[in-house]
């Protein structure tokens, strides 16, 4: 809830919002933008212009490269 | 892994598939397509044609409306 009321806000000063995410937070990121525009920004017509899937790539802990799937939403008005 | 095996079969056959995912089990589906992507049909040159996000609204036990969040990723070749 703390994510949405951070993308509402940010609309207040911004034409375009970008929700990025990893790894298993990823679910999070879609209901954190869906819950954003269905339920408080409805009436400045936010709408979701594009979303993209990566991976990324990083050391880990025990110096091996491991992989992470990334998401960003980008929500515009 | 099940999920991946299944996106690289499926390639045998189409020249398209879609990756479906409801709720929490979205991360896993962005997890699915990508090291399906990225490890198993590097050489059928397989990209992300679309990725979309969506609420469902369906009754829970309760027999109150709640909202799911859907997501799709379109996987082309």
């Amino acid at each position: 809830m703390n994510y949405v009321t951070g993308v509402v806000m940010q609309f207040a000063n911004n034409k375009e919002v970008i929700v990025k995410s990893r790894g298993k937070f990823i679910s999070k990121a879609v209901d954190v933008a869906e819950v954003a525009r269905r339920k408080f920004l409805t009436e400045q017509n936010v709408t979701v212009k594009n979303v993209t899937i990566a991976s990324e790539e990083f050391e880990n802990k025990e110096g091996k490269m491991v992989h992470v799937s990334v998401l960003e939403i980008t929500l515009t008005k």
